[in-house]
């Protein structure tokens, strides 16, 4: 298997990138191949006390970089050249299985649509972010990718985190259920409804496992395994959860930085701070996947280091293994008779 | 000052509301009606050791009550003689100041907007939870009683919380953003553009102080005073929030019940845990005001004890002396020359 990354994307590229994909090279026994500019790529070799390229990662050379500031839908004609756009044209031309990056969301999102191109039947690719719960992780589709979204797309959504869960995660009977502001059949807005309808639908045709509405106070307990939104709300979710937990992390190092009691206590707890840390560390999850493409896109941390990027590779192979599109195929049909989608073919 | 409460609403009513209203009066030195069956709230008068009314406090008889599973469109028609009906009904008959109740959400915003009747030229109350932010609280408008908004109705929801957090809670220039799914102008859904325009308008027409966009991931920083949103996605950070504390919070006991040290700990940061507790605590806040209402109506929290409505009486009083209702008048009538309403009057 053979893994690209884009080595110049995320705040501490190229360095932890370059760092990140030696160390998965070495661990998982995995080829690596590290797009990007390879002066810059090899001076981080050299930082980190290597002459020549670890057994297992290559250079592919891209001289060019996508910067933050680009606008994200013209990427694939003004940065042709750029490690991103590079990567993914190798991908999409079958010179790796999968595809990483750590750059500009917006910019992966639309380079990979229209370079890597959309599974067949799907509308809308999506971003989707594993939550920490209780009992392990639920898988949030969409987080951002589409802040306006139909019915249909939201049903999309559903069957591709289904399939995913099921492929990639290894969850025999994945639940499915819809980001909503109540449990009751008929709560939400209308997307919500009709969403809620189409659902059930495709539950009874056996292409999914539809649990019903979920609200957004039950999602860390840990009792679905997909969980449906637009990008909008999906975005609030997610963002609520960093903020929360940042807050209430501020709030726990005050607490134990208090004096030398609780600085005491702070020693005695900590096996549980360090458990506590890591149920919330994303640089533990890896990426988040973007879902709807014809192969697989990981979209990492833009603070990634390379622990992070080591996770994201990880994940980059389990989504390679999973063989989603075939999957997809079959049930995409399925769904796409029921959902009569419309005739909006923008993206 | 008078403050109506409704004795047979919540959880633990009448017991907690009894006693709360109680503390309340005793406190604050408030005159307090408590609404409902007169038999069960003596009773729970005798469960505290008292034979008579204490001082401030009246009991207006209702021998209906709402009840949880009660359409709420309809408990106006046939919950009549409900607690809930009755006391809304002495609101807005001017037998008292400010109404309170720990019943069904959806019952008090739909009866209040029936009996009360909203503030001329609004066209939606909200519901406005205090968000807890590190440097003290935000006020969120709306988290959930309109999950359908139009551009006018955030625009709306922006001069209530703003006058709200002038007149109520004694801000004088209070920033108001726009919940967003990033920072810059353009994000979000057409409504999320669409309203920042007109709350640009409303900037530069010195009806409020609008700051931008605001990113779900910042509110807690506390860097503004009202968080304007749809009530689908201010329903789903207001519940992330509750779901993430209790989550983090969970793991915390786990972490200092672990064993015999981590026990130790516990006690040393006793002082810091229960600044923590209180932090995240809605008992200490009171309850979720109604605003667009002509009245102040506050809607305590469904498991309310004694604390926490002791908290809402203080919140109906600060509301009750703000002149809401008069401040409101004259920035309505400018917002909505500017907003052109569209011709939807349902509710």
């Amino acid at each position: 298997m053979r893994i690209l990354i884009d080595a110049m994307g995320g705040d501490h590229a190229p360095e932890a990138i370059v760092r990140g994909a030696i160390d998965a090279a070495a661990e998982f026994g995995v080829q690596i191949v590290l797009v990007g500019r390879g002066e810059a790529i090899l001076k981080s070799l050299s930082a980190l006390g290597l002459d020549t390229l670890p057994k297992g990662v290559e250079i592919a050379n891209a001289e060019d970089v996508v910067e933050m500031t680009d606008d994200p839908a013209n990427v694939v004609r003004t940065r042709r050249e750029s490690s991103m756009v590079v990567g993914l044209r190798m991908l999409s031309e079958g010179a790796g299985d999968a595809f990483i990056s750590a750059g500009s969301t917006g910019a992966l999102l639309s380079a990979a649509t229209l370079v890597v191109k959309r599974v067949k039947g799907i509308r809308r690719a999506a971003l989707c972010p594993e939550i920490p719960t209780k009992t392990g992780s639920t898988l949030l589709i969409d987080c951002g990718a589409n802040a306006e979204c139909t019915p249909e797309f939201l049903a999309q959504f559903a069957v591709l985190g289904s399939i995913y869960a099921q492929r990639v995660q290894g969850k025999a009977q994945p639940k499915v259920a819809l980001l909503n502001i109540g449990t009751e059949e008929g709560k939400g807005t209308q997307l919500q409804k009709d969403t809620f309808a189409m659902l059930q639908k495709a539950q009874d045709m056996g292409i999914l496992q539809f649990v019903g509405n979920m609200e957004a106070r039950d999602v860390m307990s840990g009792q679905v395994d997909v969980l449906v939104a637009d990008g909008f709300s999906g975005n609030v979710l997610l963002k609520t959860i960093e903020g929360t937990a940042s807050f209430m992390s501020g709030m726990l190092k005050e607490m134990f930085g208090k004096n030398l009691l609780t600085k005491v206590a702070a020693l005695f707890c900590r096996d549980g701070i360090t458990a506590f840390k890591k149920k919330l560390d994303y640089r533990e999850v890896g990426g988040t996947m973007l879902l709807g493409i014809s192969k697989p896109v990981v979209k990492a941390h833009g603070s990634s280091d390379a622990r992070a990027i080591r996770s994201a590779v990880r994940q980059a192979m389990e989504a390679a293994n999973g063989g989603m599109a075939e999957a997809l195929k079959e049930q995409v049909q399925a769904l796409n008779q029921l959902t009569k989608p419309q005739s909006d073919e923008t993206t």
